[in-house]
């Protein structure tokens, strides 16, 4: 891989009001666990219902008639026949039951809009496997594993939904999702909008594609959240680069640096672009999860981590050995907060609740987004944005080669004016705003900044510390799909 | 085949401009040339250019990764660089440059509109073939003929064209087409509202699916439109089906009606069928091109060839053998106005111009038209629709069942009102009208609708004889041509 890894490392997005991850293509990270939501009810998993749809693989296509059981699951408590709603979570790439008892604001609205809630995995993460075993095996099992796809399961599984539901038909049907799923909501509503009467996308980015925003915004804004704490802060951090390879080029500094960081395994020489690549996702990660309260997803984390981390790295005029001391007790608050880990493993696999097998795939056929950092504007490594060597490292993974324009081509880019009813929600301090909409489009197109927000943090349940820039984004949320709805019973009207 | 014969047949759409076939998907009819457009300008052939682009076959997949050269047609003869627009004709099933030298409305409006005219052909027709002489070959080789492929295929095309002709980049593209070309039109400004800026769907049945409009509709227009020339046109043919039936049990029957009907080869009993759909098909046909003047399509017609047909089949009460010798005289009007015809042949394949295997294919995967006949309400025997037999035949001969909900759960049905920016015309002669938008949806969603107009008549070449219906049609959507062109520019300069 080379240095292509830190590049397609950073395509890998977050799941919604969840995780700590970044999905990274080719090489992973952390000891993850089912996460536990402490915020959410104690009783959240036994008040849905785990179904299952029969879809057809191949919706583009009449040859293969195979089908597969897409898993779905659904909570009738506050669906009301009468005036309801139902709210549909566009699974993103990871397991459905995961993203549901981590999507706390459709339970918490869920009352309100009289709402059935419908959570659909996306076809090959969780149990969704449209090949079962053999989904992953080659590029001609995972052919079926596209955007375009998965929106028409969505489409299917609606109709299904309306069709076998008594009280289900004539009712508006919002949906959302966050991150990868938020563009998925969003493009839900663009392709199909005589299915959805709106979406409301949570941090997604969908304009982290060719040249639609600088290649650099998304490093720029993590090292602004780093900055915020305190200047020397991402100093530190870039000129930790220059001390890591300083060290490495000796035997006896690849020794102290496996010492001093506490790695499980030592490292060669050939390991330091791993390293970095490791660390910087680790800042990356922070700056996604910058939650003002304790989480506990990938390991536990305080309130604010970046303050925590940031402590220890206020100073960055200080020895080699002295600044990689410091990075390490930083490492240690997001690797090491509970005191449990007896040393940090720079190859470890993820949650097997994210499915980065498929990730990668995705990453390397339809969501190719481009990423670079200068150094300057950030405080990571140089790194130019390689297509080239990008598609060539694709096609030895899995045999196929990207397509960076078919996105854009496919949903439009900037020019989606003519569209609806979509409400885009974005986190100042989310690296991945940069790719997103923070600006209105239209009325109905509109975009919600929440000041002291990570990534999608209004998708989180209501928690006592939440701050009130997003308390307000849930506010205008719920406003919305009211209109939505209000304006969908009011045209069922007129026609009857 | 058996009787789902009629309906299949059915399912085949016209030509914009032209043609005089329905192309039966299992049985063919008439012995057709590459027509000759009386009131296209003589040159008009030398005024374009033939151009190849390469596409994927395959949009919706990354694991093949073959390409095909689709053909287009182009000419900028008026085109401007300041102000222009780009008309751009969504090819259908047949051969483009038959589509272009047909769709005279294009040629007529080209000054006015600054356009550059793009006629694109269809995947599988034409040149346009992705696999070469095996396109046809089997199931797994037409696995790329879809209405989305071809929608994406003119996405592509448009962004090409964008990129490599200096000018063109910032002028707004309208797409038009007529029939399947009128649907893909639509279609692909519901799908692809970043890439066209608004649609014409002349003669568009986008609603000929399932069960959202009467599937006796059609076939009770064609009645309709006999009907107008004389009460007993309709009768007499209503009464010539009993008529061969009585008349084909007996071995002198079937051969009297051989003579008299004067068919190239002999009747047998089981031929029967294929006769009775023959000639329904034949009254179908002049319901489509009953035209305001005299056209030479299939064969040289005159003027409102209906009136001419019905001046055979006023009395219906008369013998079954006067009968029949009428129908003869009426079939001959159509099949024979030339005079050179020594026989009728009822299997004869259908003109070369349009691709009837490649129609076939998509009427038995995504393009499934319900029909049906009463015997009451129109002239025809009475027929059921029956999606099992239907669905068994298809197998039977592409190895493909159909979907026949597909198309709605994809484009909507009649709930595409959140679209915009789509003019749908429709003649009031034409059967097709039962399933296309008839009365305004919106605003910006319109129907225009030709009250002496046959099967797009508006996409036609302006002719001397043209009734005043079809001009103010032409002139209606030139203005909201120029309405649409006219909000691209505006929005342009707000934008800088």
């Amino acid at each position: 891989m080379g240095r292509g890894a830190l590049l397609l490392l950073l395509l890998a997005l977050l799941a919604p009001g969840a995780a700590v991850l970044l999905r990274p293509a080719l090489r992973t990270l952390g000891s993850l666990h089912l996460p536990t939501n402490p915020t959410s009810r104690p009783a959240l998993a036994n008040n849905y219902s785990i179904l299952y749809f029969e879809q057809k693989v191949d919706h583009f296509g009449f040859t293969l008639m195979k089908t597969f059981k897409q898993r779905y699951l659904i909570s009738d408590k506050h669906w009301r026949k009468d005036g309801g709603s139902i709210l549909f979570y566009t699974g993103n790439e990871g397991d459905i039951v995961w993203f549901c008892n981590n999507t706390g604001f459709m339970w918490d609205v869920a009352e309100e809009l009289k709402a059935m809630l419908v959570f659909a995995e996306h076809r090959y993460y969780g149990e969704s496997l449209p090949f079962g075993a053999s989904s992953f095996k080659d590029s001609r099992h995972l052919n079926f594993l596209t955007s375009e796809q998965a929106l028409a399961d969505f489409a299917e599984l609606i109709k299904h939904l309306k069709r076998t539901i008594p009280g289900a038909e004539n009712q508006p049907v919002i949906a959302l999702g966050g991150s990868y799923g938020g563009m998925l909501a969003a493009w839900f509503r663009m392709k199909y909008p005589h299915v959805v009467v709106g979406a409301l996308a949570a941090s997604a980015p969908i304009w982290q594609f060719e040249d639609l925003v600088p290649c650099e915004a998304f490093m720029k804004i993590v090292t602004t959240d780093f900055r915020k704490s305190s200047p020397g802060c991402p100093e530190s951090i870039r000129r930790s680069w220059g001390a890591i390879n300083r060290l490495s080029t000796t035997k006896g500094g690849l020794q102290w640096l496996t010492e001093t960081l506490r790695l499980c395994d030592p490292l060669t020489s050939s390991d330091i672009r791993r390293l970095k690549d490791w660390i910087s996702e680790t800042w990356v990660n922070l700056a996604m999860v910058d939650y003002p309260y304790a989480s506990d997803f990938l390991q536990p984390l305080p309130a604010w981590p970046i303050q925590v981390v940031c402590q220890y790295l206020k100073d960055p005029n200080v020895s080699d050995s002295l600044l990689l001391q410091n990075i390490f007790q930083a490492l240690n608050v997001y690797y090491n907060y509970s005191g449990q880990a007896k040393c940090l493993n720079i190859s470890e696999t993820t949650t097997s609740n994210l499915g980065s097998l498929g990730w990668s795939y995705q990453a390397c056929t339809e969501i190719v987004m481009p990423f670079c950092t200068n150094g300057i504007d950030d405080m990571f490594e140089p790194h130019l944005w390689n297509l080239k060597e990008f598609s060539d490292d694709c096609f030895k993974q899995w045999g196929v080669r990207p397509r960076p324009s078919w996105i854009t081509t496919m949903y439009g880019g900037k020019n989606i004016s003519s569209h609806s009813n979509i409400v885009f929600s974005n986190g100042e301090l989310d690296p991945w705003s940069g790719g997103g909409v923070t600006k209105d489009i239209t009325d109905t197109l509109v975009a919600i900044t929440i000041s002291e927000g990570a990534h999608h943090l209004d998708l989180r349940a209501n928690n006592e510390y939440d701050p009130a820039s997003v308390l307000l984004a849930r506010t205008l949320e719920l406003r919305y799909m009211k209109r939505w709805i209000r304006d969908f019973y009011d045209s069922l009207q007129m026609r009857h």
